[in-house]
């Protein structure tokens, strides 16, 4: 073990925990030194992959060369985990959703600040470079002031066949892919939101909602829509995001996409109507050429540095956390009150903890 | 004048006026014999194009030889020069939307039941292709029972700088174009609306809508998108829809499209989870391959006549009108529903004029 690299612990060795464990190998701030889980074929996996293999949580937590547990376990364990970590002097960082519910998660905050140790969500879409080029389009009014923003995630595959659909261990697509989505936008936006309305799906058949369509209304006027689905055989794009002077897409992952603007400079030459249908429009046919300018998306905006190594910052006192819990409790509320305004099939009005 | 045509005044000579002429022309039922415009410009253009151009309304109701007056003048005149007609004994076309509101619709109806005349609206896009291809997989299942449709028209011309943009003449895009698509969904899905929500846009800075999105939930399960732009510099697909075994999308006019579903034949291999931004899923990696089949849209639906024929059928009893005006009731009322909607920002119940 590096003299300057943070101790972790994995909890919880499936997907997400090996997928830990090799991200943090890349960094020089932390050093995954082993990992727990309840089964028995991953702590065999651990030790394959060099990692020592606890055989109980106790042992983790008696051991003082550990400075930070990373729990990656379904959601309705993360309390539990988290509380005794901290309880025991542990720094954590917690896979999200991080919680079950805002009560769960203030009791995670209270036993972080009673031990005085850090407590960081691991809100890695942050990092997303697709979201952080919507977020330089919003921040630089590349296209204009953004007025609408859709964001997307569609699968076919429905859930995966885990815990991720088991309603008492927090499955449901809202808290796995919602929290993301949602957390993005609140990073980026910085209004109250006004209002949501929201729907979820039950297509699948599952206890948990197999996708969800969210409206947000913020103060500053933008309109948000949220949606997941696990049942899109054809995918409607990442992003489409409309700004006072153009219209911005991203397709996919691989940021495929472009903007397409006004052009000011050019001559106003109404377009032609169109036939469309059996009907005539001018409305809607395309703007006359030259009218408009098609450009390339811009380079994503840069987060001063990566999740671990500002984790690492924050235990060491030089950094403040880039995932604040503060930011990570307005998601969880709103969550809250997507599950409500579904349930309820109403509009939701003032609920949104922002206080800026 | 052919005697078995029946003889159309068209009354508004403006784009929509003509573009009617052109399509009567076309029919062997009806025939326009002359029209009437309250522009000097437009009288001259209907004798140009060989049409008797009235001086007067009052000449067009007095003319015993006029069986039918074709109303496409703004909306806010509809209805009184809909019920001289009807009273002088004509039978009526009229454009969409019928009124600016359920009263003024009914004061028609009023005077059609009165007069022994038939009033019909042309509500011409049921006879859309993009449409009618919905229409025949909602009717036979092609993807398997919808229960997700999302029918948009985007546009980047803003609304045409005419009476269009004016409220008090029945302007905006949820009366323009909203009216085509609500009629569309109404017309195929044969099930009580049991909620709506909607938000009204109005980026340009008129006093009319700019664009609208609307969300009807359906007795059936149904959940429909409903949404026009006029701002919208990168167009999202015509039509999106969402089957139990796949889904299917219509881009534009022309037609291009697919549907992609469920390969049930094939061996059922589970996706291989993939990176996406930082983060892995397999949640939303595509299929595997085999996993799902690729096919063309469908061919359309077909009606069982032309607006036109059918209408003349309709005058001469032998057919049932294709446009009935308890579904345009309908329409108007969710209509005005879907405003009363956006301006309380609230979900609307308990209001649909649905009698099967």
């Amino acid at each position: 073990m590096s003299s300057n690299r943070h101790s972790v612990v994995i909890v919880g060795f499936g997907g997400m925990g090996s997928y830990h464990a090799g991200l943090i190998k890349e960094t020089s701030t932390l050093i995954v030194v082993g990992t727990y889980d309840v089964l028995e074929a991953r702590r065999t996996n651990s030790n394959d992959a060099g990692y020592k293999a606890y055989q109980s949580y106790e042992e983790v937590l008696a051991d003082s060369s550990v400075e930070i547990i990373l729990i990656a376990t379904p959601n309705d364990v993360h309390k539990e985990i988290a509380i005794r970590a901290l309880q025991a002097g542990k720094h954590v960082i917690c896979e999200k959703p991080v919680a079950l519910s805002k009560v769960e998660f203030q009791e995670i905050l209270a036993a972080a600040d009673q031990a005085g140790r850090v407590f960081m969500v691991h809100q890695n879409r942050r990092w997303d470079e697709d979201f952080l080029t919507i977020k330089k389009m919003y921040d630089e009014e590349t296209i204009g002031s953004l007025f609408q923003i859709e964001s997307r995630v569609h699968g076919a595959n429905g859930i995966p066949g885990d815990w991720r659909h088991v309603k008492a261990q927090g499955g449901g697509m809202l808290l796995d892919w919602g929290v993301h989505l949602l957390d993005q936008l609140l990073f980026m936006i910085d209004s109250k939101i006004t209002s949501v309305s929201s729907s979820l799906s039950f297509i699948l058949g599952n206890d948990v909602d197999d996708g969800f369509e969210a409206i947000l209304q913020f103060e500053n006027g933008i309109k948000a829509i949220v949606e997941v689905g696990t049942t899109n055989f054809i995918t409607l794009p990442r992003w489409y995001v409309k700004g006072i002077e153009g219209t911005g897409i991203i397709e996919d992952w691989s940021l495929t996409g472009r903007l397409v603007t006004r052009n000011n400079a050019g001559e106003k030459i109404e377009p032609k109507p169109i036939r469309a249908g059996v009907g005539l429009t001018k409305t809607m046919a395309p703007p006359s050429e030259g009218a408009t300018i098609t450009e390339e998306l811009p380079q994503p905006s840069e987060l001063s540095s990566s999740f671990y190594d500002n984790f690492a910052a924050v235990i060491e006192g030089t950094a403040e956390p880039i995932v604040k819990n503060a930011e990570v409790m307005r998601v969880q509320n709103l969550i809250e009150v997507i599950f409500e305004a579904a349930e309820s099939n109403q509009v939701v009005k003032n609920f949104d903890i922002y206080d800026k």
